[in-house]
């Protein structure tokens, strides 16, 4: 083979890495982050790395991080090629984390990897992450697009996000502030969210099992949504619902939990000290219905509850005192929390920390050790 | 199909995801992770998210936030099955962005998605983050270890990471810093870093290319390297480089630029303002073995430039008043920077802003627009 040939046949370009369309993804991608800017933003210096100052006001302030992605609901968007909500989901997984120890949200930064860069389908990717950062108040302050010939299959695509937040030493939620007696309210979810989807597809989709296609009407839907539609609906994101409770006097918020993988079974007892239980009457929760649906395939109570959120996507401790100026202040941005139990003394430090009780799907309690 | 065996099949596990595996993996990190904790972390509220005071004496912080992946090299640590040390390549690909600013390392935070949780495996790959995170000094303040069967190939995986890093506000390095007459340093690289491995795979590997095995002698390496060990040195972290420097009276590092994806052509102009240029004489640099052997292979000079570091890692543009001292704070750490040339005036707002000349190996002098 001459020397000439086997240079041309030596780039990057041939060794499955475009350069060219990364530029344009990035093109396209810079005018849609532009609307997340916020003020305490500073000039990039040439995009090694974001920069962010500290909100005015927070005089000790601590910084607070998370990681997650958005698991194998993106097999479902891949297989709709649907990619303008996921990125939604993304900014919500990690942002409900961090808001549960009381931060407001300061940035995000995605990570996008896929086997080869699509302007357009990067473009819807980011669209939905930037949809994200504006519910949740929060820059897109960077990010990565790879391209990863051999890692990823034709068209298929991994994301990840990390958000950073910042709060108030002194008003830091948890387990040092819930208190027994503390009343505990359930944020409505909007569906799946991004947990649990392998055992979704298996129910929904497996031959086996419903056997239905994405196409197909969701049983028992009254919204009558495909069953993609349904697979696909977005994360829902609380920023709103803890802003409206962050100004509140005396404080009535102590603590919160984000129902994600692990659900009712794993979460709830995270915000809470090792001296306290949570008593939960699930009898209030309405299943979604893809949920109900795939509970219908035949899914035990326990692992139902331990997969899913089964209806409520955030729990949150409050002050007995002021549950009625905590209702008032979600009701105004639109909230309808469930009351869903209290929290109590444990009765030994080796009792479960969690009972569920109530819901007629459930068939009995369940003890949570 | 008889309910009950319906019910036993539909599972998490069932569909895929081993929680029990994720559990074991999550016991084998928690220990090596406690490792890199800081003074400013805060105990964990239920780890749904980590917690990071500021350190003290900073007075105007800004946070400085990176993400990045490992690209292709991790199909080489595929390939050989070894896990340990591309860790430390994603810890290095983070925190060498970070640096540029004038930042010190806080945190990262790391994101490993699999098509199924091997918890020796996973062990492996946060050794080498922690690896990492101790050279650069920063704690892994969390992660998200991801089981996402149909996404990834068997066996496959993803990193992903981000790192946080505080500068003070007059203390930021870049345009605003560097002048004309500063003097260009560069701080050696060990290898190819992390960019660039789709076309040294194709280089190196392919049989219509050098066709050589991971196993083989790398050609013309003096250390008697094989080619898998070349190609999986680890990624340089440039911290203690950059702590050195830190410290120094008259401040006389006024800008880096990492030399990542790109390499010398793209690099080196994102620390300078428009009205600056660089020219840099690379005869003094050493092509490192594995970059020469994908030279033979016969790539182009521009693409060889553009692809991979070509043996320095991280540019320093030093007050041309203080060079001595900087070396010197340099040596104490053990570096040995190469002299590579100067920032001059820009001789016209369209001229190019790179003029890379000498080295034999370039077969003249290319000119980066």
């Amino acid at each position: 083979m001459p020397v000439q040939e086997r240079k041309d046949l030596l780039t990057y370009k041939g060794a499955g890495v475009d350069i060219s369309a990364g530029n344009e993804a990035v093109r396209r991608i810079k005018r849609l982050v532009a609307g997340t800017r916020r003020p305490e933003q500073i000039g990039d210096i040439g995009g090694f790395a974001g920069l962010m100052g500290l909100p005015a006001g927070v005089g000790d302030p601590v910084l607070v991080a998370c990681t997650d992605g958005v698991g194998t609901k993106l097999l479902v968007a891949i297989a709709l090629d649907r990619h303008d909500t996921v990125g939604v989901d993304l900014v919500a997984m990690n942002v409900n984390d961090l808001l549960v120890t009381g931060a407001s949200t300061l940035f995000v930064l995605d990570y996008i990897a896929c086997d080869r860069v699509v302007p357009e389908r990067i473009e819807a990717l980011v669209s939905g992450i930037v949809d994200g950062c504006k519910q949740a108040r929060c820059a897109l302050l960077g990010g990565e697009t790879a391209e990863l010939p051999g890692l990823y299959a034709r068209d298929h695509y991994d994301l990840a996000a990390f958000a950073v937040g910042v709060v108030e030493r002194s008003k830091m939620l948890g387990p040092t502030r819930v208190k027994s007696g503390d009343v505990v309210l359930g944020l409505r979810s909007s569906g799946l969210h991004s947990n649990g989807y392998s055992l979704a597809r298996k129910a929904l989709l497996d031959p086996a099992h419903a056997g239905l296609a994405f196409a197909d009407r969701l049983p028992g839907d009254p919204a009558g949504r495909s069953v993609g539609e349904a697979l696909l609906a977005p994360t829902r994101i609380y920023e709103p619902a803890f802003a409206a409770l962050r100004g509140l006097e005396h404080a009535p918020l102590h603590g919160a939990a984000h129902i994600t993988g692990g659900g009712l079974l794993e979460n709830p007892a995270r915000a809470l000290a090792d001296d306290l239980a949570l008593e939960l009457d699930l009898s209030p929760l309405e299943l979604p219905p893809v949920i109900a649906a795939i509970a219908a395939q035949g899914v035990g109570v326990r692992e139902l509850l331990r997969t899913f959120n089964c209806g409520v996507g955030m729990l949150l401790y409050v002050d007995p005192a002021h549950v009625d100026v905590v209702r008032a202040a979600l009701a105004a941005v639109g909230e309808e929390p469930y009351a869903l139990g209290r929290v109590v003394a444990r009765a030994a430090a080796d009792a479960p920390q969690v009972r569920l009780a109530g819901a007629s799907w459930m068939g009995g309690a369940v003890e949570v050790e």
